[in-house]
């Protein structure tokens, strides 16, 4: 019963997993509808509570728009990282942005939200689009909800800058699997058995 | 500036988010180390605030571990749902578990842990296992972290019961994104320009 995926299909996963960065810095380029369309059209296959889908995207090119959400993300960029903030995304230049907001403030919230957000982070950076992850919208919700016309209902819960990343970004920098992952018990380090004892049918 | 992942990875990845479903029920073949291993590897590569990576990774074989959970699920999913919960999982006979925890209660955990679940869930999908995102142990925390062995400074976000698919899964039902997406403001129809205007370089 392993006809739900090839299973040639894992090293294309696994490539495009390992390619994804924060990309925050985009060339100049438009970035297409289409390509946006595609990347939510796989996106949305994302599990959620009881199949909920609670999330709603908004796709933003409005210039004025833009820079404005810019102007927040940055301030509060300062009052968290003061100077060691990241490079810094010209947003009214970015081709597009995504938000993804769900219909209610829901407490799983989280759980019914990021995987979609992760399909679509990887949904674009398999076309070679690059974007970044940004969370911190929640402490000035009062002035974000206007600029995506939100009602009180609805919570931007991530917003995603989109374009054709400026640069190529090397390899991203991970903890080995082994310093965190345990085996029956936290605290138990994980020591793989590849003897085949536990199965091995692949 | 495409170089980042190959265009062709697209196919492959999207194939791989429309065949995930929510596995509940597994034959009884048994799940090798080396495949958990593999797909933790590739699904550390996620992005987390601050690159802080706060996964924690617990693989649970241990056939009376996995009892208990399940004696805890099944007893929150009859709160949840009544008689109309989904086909039971019976938990003891589950080749084995993922937990995923963070190493602290982050306000923004949810953000950073359930993007590394989706690649998780993806990565054993896509070779050929079946999983199901669980995530309803938080209100029975003071049970669950004795079972998994959790100091007061860890909690689980999900558990993933990992096995090989007890038999074919259908498509996915999902809403049209037309339903669900909006163009500049909530409210305005997503209606694709592919004109080529707007861009279009692919």
């Amino acid at each position: 019963m392993t006809n739900q995926a090839p299973g040639d299909g894992f090293a294309a996963v696994e490539r495009v997993m390992r390619a994804q960065r924060a990309v925050r810095l985009f060339d100049g380029r438009p970035v297409d509808d289409a390509l946006i369309e595609r990347a939510l059209r796989a996106a949305v296959h994302a599990p959620s509570g009881g199949n909920s889908q609670p999330w709603r995207f908004i796709v933003v090119r409005d210039r004025e728009t833009k820079r404005r959400l810019g102007v927040i993300f940055d301030e509060l960029g300062k009052q968290l990282y003061g100077d060691r903030a990241p490079e810094r995304t010209p947003w009214q230049d970015v081709p597009l942005l995504i938000a993804v907001c769900t219909e209610t403030d829901r407490a799983q919230a989280g759980a019914s939200i990021f995987p979609v957000v992760q399909n679509l982070l990887l949904a674009l950076h398999a076309q070679g689009l690059g974007s970044v992850l940004t969370t911190r919208w929640k402490v000035r919700e009062a002035e974000v909800r206007p600029l995506l016309g939100l009602p009180e209902t609805l919570e931007a819960h991530a917003i995603l800058p989109v374009g054709w990343p400026a640069r190529r970004h090397g390899r991203g920098r991970r903890r080995p699997i082994e310093e965190v992952t345990f085996r029956e018990s936290f605290g138990r380090p994980w020591r793989p058995d590849y003897s085949g004892r536990t199965g091995g049918a692949s």
